[in-house]
């Protein structure tokens, strides 16, 4: 470019210095909002088939809700019958004619009870796989490391991790052979993302679906199957008072700043983020810090956003690990204290301890 | 500051330009060098009983040799009695007289196995557990999500996340119980950072690992236990062969720029990361640029180094899962025409394909 067409330029910029403005807040606001204006979402429930596990309460259960007031056919999955045969009541209730609406009782830890209920849940469909698998199954139970049995520490993972995995599974092998579309939801948590003292019990089987869903985000373009993972934080509801019930000193300490949300918002973060297309979906600002210093790897939701969070986040994680740790070394003692008065240091070296 | 100070500083600056840069010389390289010349390492294997899992072949065969040259006592664990007796021959020769080597046969995967091995390895020394506890079995079969077997998916977990989580707990509470220090050392992989086609049967067992190491890392700083995970890229060895005579061809194009290394230049990047005191340690830079987009809340390595690579790697990581997502996309059609010769579409929609 020559001089001469340099101040033309400029003259053109000077002259139209309105109209480039907009263009370009324009600009910017579709590359923050995810360009929703031009692509139609594939997140569409209506007439789809869903099929929710631990969907009898909590976020199974509010997203339940919110999909068949949508028009979706739902068929959720839990373990206790009583429990299950309420919330089909209630889902019912808010259905239209023609909804088919579901519940199912199976221990889903078990591959081949997994299996079956993927079966039975398709049987109304003329055996076709459900449209979105969203699976909400999993449970909390925070306990330091040296006081926790094999048993807990088992639990915690299988509960956590296979209870979707093997659901994911069944769902991707009927997909494919059916030769049809899908979407195939996993949810973790923040505590897949990060993990401090008291969640040995609960992070493993958190980080071990973001491996299998980040496998799986890759393998199934193979297959045109999306694959999503939900980040939320604490999420209030019968779980969450579970989990607080045994939760111990140190680790609600670490936790001290975060504000759990209903379950009816937290869906709301999930199917939000579904309708963007996001790949990892998160449900707050600092589960979305965290996000971009843990996505090795994976697509980004927003490159505008996600820069800024980014520069946050490299400035901000680390201040939140120092904390965490300094309130490690601040129990330390009231731990001690804790393990002597339980006789913990007399027990034979490798009991478990209860 | 006044003005007439500001000239001051102005004028000594001038004065001492050379002393001030090589005093920012200085500063800088003890950033980047880790201040390494001012804290002695607590990584000092030297008459120490060290604990090595999977220690009879690759990394963890390569870690005991060095291990036996520095004069650290040496338990080797594997299943394999005819290479673990094979091992430990080779082993005790290199030992001088007073060094303690020895090889016990166990299934890790088993917790109560796992337990009696570490209670036998401490026999000998009292009953006081090892004071390094580095974890080093595992193994990898990719295979597609879809055509992999429920077993193959347990097995690929249980055989990289339990059969050192075991470990990890038995060795935790003796540790604390017998109050004593000591380095309990995970061995994930790229793999457990991020993850692609091919991979569901290995990637879930490695994050799982990093989540575990990511609580106990804050959790043990109660105890004065030091957390390390090793994140190494491809290994060559008889576990290398194995896992590349049944890689699917996409899984194999993803990977085609990488360059795995000999297990003893293995083991040296991971025992130059132990004497750096780092918790993440990785084998190559492009693993370097990984970690710092999957670090969510643990300690940096180096805070200048670091800061450089996280730039690079928010430019080349995504670029890179690009690039992955481009060849499954290549792949499509013959991954298809395989299912089909296979047969895969005309099973059961549920059936175990093999």
């Amino acid at each position: 470019m020559s001089l001469g067409n340099l101040s033309t330029a400029q003259q053109l910029i000077k002259d139209h210095s309105i109209a480039l403005t907009s263009s370009l807040a324009v600009l910017l606001s579709v590359l923050v909002f995810g360009m929703g204006w031009f692509s139609k979402p594939t997140y569409q429930p209506k007439g789809k088939h869903c099929y929710i596990t631990g969907g009898t309460q909590g976020l199974g259960k509010a997203l339940a809700e919110s999909l068949v007031k949508q028009g979706a056919h739902v068929t959720v999955v839990a373990r206790d019958v009583k429990k299950g045969e309420r919330v089909e009541a209630e889902l019912k209730a808010l259905a239209s004619p023609g909804q088919k609406v579901r519940f199912i009782s199976a221990d889903l830890i078990d591959s081949h009870a997994a299996e079956q209920a993927l079966i039975q849940a398709s049987e109304p469909f003329g055996g076709v796989a459900p449209d979105y698998v969203l699976m909400c199954a999993g449970f909390s139970r925070p306990k330091f490391f040296v006081e926790a049995s094999s048993q807990e520490l088992r639990d915690g993972f299988d509960g956590n991790y296979w209870v979707s995995a093997w659901t994911a599974h069944t769902a991707a092998k009927m997909m494919v052979k059916q030769r049809r579309t899908g979407k195939i939801v996993f949810v973790s948590s923040f505590l897949g993302y990060a993990s401090f003292a008291g969640y040995s019990t609960y992070s493993p089987g958190k980080y071990a679906l973001r491996g299998l869903a980040d496998a799986l985000r890759n393998e199934m373009i193979l297959h045109n199957i999306d694959i999503h993972i939900f980040m939320p934080c604490g999420i209030l509801g019968p779980g969450h008072d579970a989990e607080c019930a045994e939760k111990p000193a140190l680790t609600a300490k670490i936790e001290e700043g975060d504000t759990p949300i209903q379950p009816e918002e937290c869906a709301r973060y999930l199917e939000s983020g579904l309708r963007k297309g996001h790949y990892q979906i998160t449900d707050n600002l600092v589960c979305d810090f965290v996000r971009l210093r843990s996505n090795a790897g994976v697509p980004t939701n927003n490159v505008l956003l996600d820069t800024f969070y980014l520069l946050v986040s490299t400035i901000g994680v680390p201040i939140w690990r120092m904390t965490a740790d300094a309130s490690v070394k601040k129990f330390k003692k009231s731990v001690e204290a804790d393990l002597e008065a339980k006789r913990f240091y007399d027990a034979p070296a490798t009991t478990n301890f209860k």
